[in-house]
């Protein structure tokens, strides 16, 4: 307890988004205390009260939540029997392990999206190529195939486009606990995300829909709002974000994210949690989205969703052949001083997620021309 | 040192400047230390690598410095001779221990800006009431008279409206190797701040000018840009800044306090740090005074200081009668979601600097009156 009264929230994972969580937290008056796996994880470097154990272990669990008010997530990787646990001990687990279970089993999440009538891309669960030959007759090949729990950055999730390429995929060791899923491959126009912050007492907000395009599986890039996207869609998305955050009972931050064919939109996956597409929201918007976590987990009212720019453009730093990104400040510093850098302390190494950049103004081509050239200096991929 | 190479500053002082050094230090990835004299002092809350110790303490300073590539400051009460050691270790200070003296001690700044031709109220250095009455008699009483070190927030400076007063202030024991400064009461008709960051090659960048109130001594309200200033003042006063700096061989953010009377500027004090009167950068410019300090310390190159909005205000939260700040929450933030909260961890006291609120817009008297009316519910002085 702060000598000015503020609670203490605890954080289970030591990533870049419980790094990203310190900022607001300092700034609310908040105590922040976060589970890390290792001394020199992203969050455990800028934290004053670091916990260190593993995500699964129930004693560590407990330290973590020793006088906090409320305990929440970096990730979704914590086993729900644990967070009954926690629960039982009269801590505050938000999201609860209920809501939590729809984003750690994908299997769980379209059923009960399929339950409540949120469109999803048509689905079956699948145990045998002959499974997935049969669903692909209904939907046509291509079709995706993802285990149903530990997949993330697109691991986990395989395109297919016959059978003898789903025996392969259905030959891969499954995680404990999963099955495998096969879903409609939705000839998309583009990728959406939909964020939402809602907390206990069922005040919510949500934040201008935003376009996402992945590179290999991960997120490459977010532009704020998704561009072309007309004012009647997007609220049709914000709409789609909000029942699930209500009907699933998710208190933090959801992002939805959503494939638009053009004609309709489809549920892709959920997140309770900050999120990747949300990292815009630091400059872009009138609260963040790691502010707005943290204030909907203590059920605290929630800030402003508000973009704060006609545009905002975030690029993702992924690891290429220089080690040191510090290095890079010189040029990409000087050369565009409206730009917005987050590093988050953690070792290059290819394709990891190491940081990201991010510019607000009117001329979106020059904002996405100034995002890619900052993520490319600091990857390696242009030295000039 | 970061896995991605990034350096390590360290801060001496663990008041609320250091706190919020933390977010961009985090976004910048540059990792920061923190010299604090208690574990639950303001910026030790926050900050993951504290040094506990007192800032005149020379082995705390060393045990600060060790593997930093840069020490500055959240204050300015650090003895020069320390600082003269620690750069002979090899240590970078910045601002240099020369530079900083100009904010340690005021006769020495009067004498130095007078030297190279920078407008000032008139001054003379005083020791004994007859000097006081011949000083009014040039400039009029009032006349204001200062300790030249160890002032802060209003304290060592009284304005007397005649000897008898003057000889009951000359009474008070002056802090050690302070003298007694008079200086001419300036009828101003605003008060302003002209920031300015300079890194050591030299590169230096102007934040817009600001006004500020002062009640009872201590920054209130900040308005950024200082409304009715015309643009030739405000260039006026940023070319004074940028001159001060440049001469003085500052480095890191440098704050320039001037009475405005109508017709003329004059420099009231100085401060070699990130200041009050630029709290309002957070989320109404392009880069903070807190990232530019650091930027401009580790010389990198400067961010944009621009402001993001046509206006911001900032309302400092002084102490009331209510010791749990965080009980205000639930009024403050459900009334105004877009208006921006910083509580500084501090225990409240009367009158204590306890945190600051932040609006940005259009509509300078909407934003006024937001920022007052949350200032004042924190402060207790209303109730709804």
């Amino acid at each position: 307890m702060n000598p000015d009264g503020a609670p203490r929230v605890g954080i289970v994972g030591g990533g870049q988004l419980a790094r990203m969580s310190a900022a607001p937290a300092a700034a609310l008056g908040v105590d922040l205390r976060v589970l890390a796996s290792a001394a020199d994880e992203s969050a455990a470097q800028v934290i004053h009260d670091v916990v260190l154990g593993r995500h699964d272990d129930m004693a560590a669990l407990r330290r973590l939540a020793e006088g906090c008010r409320v305990v929440t997530f970096d990730h979704e990787h914590v086993p729900p029997a644990h967070l009954e646990q926690l629960e039982a001990m009269g801590v505050a687990v938000r999201p609860g392990p209920s809501a939590l279970f729809h984003a750690q089993d994908k299997v769980h999440m379209r059923q009960a999206l399929t339950d409540i009538g949120i469109p999803c891309p048509r689905w079956r669960v699948v145990s045998a190529v002959d499974h997935v030959e049969a669903f692909a007759e209904q939907v046509d090949w291509p079709v995706i195939i993802k285990t149903s729990r530990g997949g993330y950055d697109g691991k986990g999730v395989w395109l297919v486009h016959d059978a003898s390429a789903a025996a392969d995929v259905l030959a891969v060791p499954l995680p404990q606990g999963a099955q495998w899923l096969a879903e409609e491959c939705i000839p998309f126009v583009q990728e959406l995300s939909a964020q939402v912050a809602r907390s206990p007492h069922g005040q919510a907000v949500a934040y201008p829909v935003v376009r996402t395009v992945q590179k290999d599986g991960i997120c490459a890039e977010v532009v704020a709002p998704a561009p072309g996207l007309s004012a009647d869609r997007a609220v049709q998305a914000q709409e789609l974000a909000l029942r699930i955050a209500r009907d699933l009972n998710v208190t933090g931050m959801l992002a939805v994210e959503l494939f638009d064919d053009g004609t309709d939109l489809y549920v892709n996956e959920l997140a309770m949690r900050p999120h990747n597409s949300g990292h815009w929201t630091i400059e872009g918007a009138r609260t963040s989205q790691f502010e707005n976590h943290l204030r909907a987990v203590l059920d605290l009212p929630l800030g402003s969703p508000d973009a704060v720019a006609p545009y905002a453009v975030m690029v993702n730093i992924l690891g290429g052949d220089v080690a040191d990104l510090y290095s890079a400040y010189r040029h990409v510093l000087a050369r565009d001083p409206g730009l917005k850098v987050h590093l988050y302390g953690k070792a290059v190494r290819p394709g990891r997620k190491v940081g990201h950049v991010t510019v607000v103004g009117n001329d979106l081509d020059d904002l996405l021309a100034r995002g890619r050239h900052a993520a490319d200096y600091f990857s390696g991929v242009i030295d000039e």
